[in-house]
């Protein structure tokens, strides 16, 4: 992180003019906060990543049709992925959007249409929305949305599934002499494979920017954090990132690339997508551990990026870090399989935790390494692997983490 | 398989003229068999299949220079792989078969050297091979090779690692007035998801037939065999199917793949392929059922293996199959994010075992159906799920198992 960028205690609603809440709507979960209301009074330019799975979520479709407008709120589900759907799900969206369009039109006596909405699903797939449910809820979150920290909180529990945490994060970055406010939240945590986007990630940011620009930034940082994540090695139907600006920071407007403040934006942007990517893969399903996998002096990036993605994959080295066991073989197996080209005979490999760095090859030949302290270093919550190609000087991180009993138990009975 | 073939009893020791044994030589595994050998005195035309993983076996690379070369003996260690074994591991494997070659010779006063001599490792990477232990074994498996069926059983038993079976078969077909015998070997169970060829298997027959036409069968046939299962999504280092002919049944030599015979042959193959791959995905790590996906009606026979691969390789689809709930929407998923392309509304979806076949997805709605029959369907030791894609005429199958707890736990401390 820059050091001029400042973490904020709190979440999306730490930015100038939105609103959150998160309700209990009853739509699978019992006892459980399972919808969410994203809101701004101030209407803004959006950017959104979806998922590239062939068969998408209602939501996805309706998102894409909407995401040029001018954006008002973003409702978010769980419990039902509302994928599979067919035309009942289009229909689902039209009316939940048609809805809490007119639930937040009424209150605040603004212009809002469905054409204002975006909408978000996540949970099993094949199943219906119960709309009956969801118009309850939507009353409710009119009425529980506030600036309050505790509402972004609410929030944010209300979007997880299979998630144990909610994850957000808030910080705040000096660009064209105004403060600029980031915050997003996110879910996991199974079918974590994003191909373009995340399972569900919101950024909400105070800053004045073209929607050209703001999708532009938005495009490029998902590729070097959410798409740089697996927990299972399957793309979801409802992966989306939707960003929002609503220009309360009132800084000159940026609207060329080639702006300093521009390349600000992205850092400060890159530093909450990170942070919330991490988060995803350190709560993935039954994980014990979060996984780092850093592919050092590469040729491209590309290639270090995929070699990367091939290690975090590999269910044979995500079951050795459940057993902290330094099982190095299967690193060098998933690289080679990984499509990309390498030199075996250069590489050094190493092992990194807060108990210390172990080397475990040097030019591609094994070390007789200690053991004990192997396994020590793989046995704390954060590891990393470090591949060192010696070849170029690109490099890319993924993060995942361990296969472990619990995912299997997790994901036995989903539907139950 | 066809009406005129026949299945026989024992293993590769069916066949007229070979000779096998496995023996303990205490390479990694105590108290087991671990090291096998094939024999034949006549000289085998040999065709061979090798890993595409980027890193390969000492053993794959000596394998490819002598594959052209009369072949007379495979000799297979388990417990390590001889794998990033850097010349020292080239080394290994030149000595070990130099001492089998010469320990073949000395008994048979024949001509066999090195060149000869096919080798193949499986087990952990990065170790080097025991040279003493492997000298000792040599001298143990040239006193015990025999053509009694229990050597034959020896040898499929000392290839295995996390197998629970051994893997054999053998059948006897009618070529150009000539009963020829195939038979084979082969071990899985874990880092298995081949790519051209698997884990590692051994075919042997006594057809005579040009080494351009065996090669090309093979080649062919892996296609839909052994290239179509997956117990994890990761590819070894060490894969190879190694096919011998040692031409004792006579038959006058087949030398043109527009021969009727070419094709008999071809389909025999097949059925031993298949049913060598089977068993490798049946004895899965972990495993606790035989999963078998088949696309029906695709347009093109790569479609359709892309996206049976796809859905059989899904850790979300293997979970919810261990957990024997019909979780349709994520064998839908995977179809998606395979990159096949499909028409989702087309898309007819059963699931079939002994149990009965139940009925989940028609024209791509989902149907109301008996959710306790699917789970009885589900729980059967082999389960099939169907895909009708009602696009074209082609279709594919592919095998794997569940994803269980016992998986977690095998792969987790697989060193010690």
């Amino acid at each position: 992180m820059e050091k001029n960028f400042k973490i904020l205690r709190g979440g999306i609603t730490s930015v100038r003019g939105f609103q959150a809440a998160g309700i209990q709507a009853n739509i699978k979960y019992k006892k459980r906060k399972d919808m969410a209301l994203i809101f701004s009074q101030a209407p803004c330019v959006a950017a959104g990543v979806f998922t590239k799975n062939q068969i998408k979520a209602a939501c996805i479709d309706f998102n894409q049709s909407n995401i040029k407008n001018p954006i008002h709120a973003i409702m978010i589900n769980s419990g039902i992925a509302n994928a599979c759907t067919g035309e009942q799900g289009k229909k689902s969206c039209q009316e939940s959007a048609d809805q809490i369009s007119k639930a937040l039109q009424i209150s605040q006596t603004l212009h809002i249409t469905k054409d204002n909405i975006l909408l978000a699903s996540t949970g099993v797939i094949g199943k219906q929305l119960p709309m009956d449910k969801i118009s309850k809820g939507i009353l409710l979150l009119t009425k529980a949305k506030s600036t309050s920290m505790q509402s972004a909180k609410d929030a944010a529990q209300a979007i997880m599934t299979t998630d144990t945490a909610p994850k957000e994060v808030a910080i705040e970055v000096p660009i064209k002499g105004k403060k600029v406010r980031i915050a997003g939240i996110a879910k996991g945590s199974g079918m974590i494979h994003p191909n373009m986007a995340t399972m569900l990630g919101f950024i909400v940011t105070d800053i004045n920017i073209s929607q050209k620009l703001l999708t532009k930034a938005l495009k490029k940082d998902v590729k070097s954090t959410y798409n740089m994540i697996s927990v299972d090695g399957d793309t979801s139907t409802n992966d989306m990132v939707l960003l929002l600006a609503n220009k309360k920071a009132r800084n000159e407007e940026i609207l060329d690339s080639s702006d300093k403040d521009f390349e600000v934006f992205c850092k400060a942007l890159h530093f909450v997508n990170t942070t919330l990517a991490k988060k995803i893969a350190q709560d993935g399903e039954g994980a014990t551990k979060l996984c780092e996998v850093k592919i050092e002096n590469a040729t491209t990036t590309k290639q270090a990026r995929i070699l990367a993605k091939s290690v975090i994959t590999s269910n044979l080295v995500k079951t050795a870090l459940f057993g902290n066991d330094a099982n190095w073989g299967r690193i060098i197996c998933a690289l080679g399989y990984s499509k990309a080209k390498f030199d075996a005979k250069k590489i050094d490999l190493s092992f990194i935790s807060k108990a210390g760095k172990i080397e475990i090859l040097k030019n591609g030949k094994a070390l007789d390494f200690n053991e004990k302290l192997a396994k020590r270093i793989l046995a704390q919550k954060e590891v990393q692997i470090l591949v060192n190609l010696r070849d170029g000087s690109k490099s890319a991180t993924a993060w995942g983490c361990d296969l472990s009993y619990d995912y299997v138990r997790i994901n036995a009975d989903y539907r139950s």
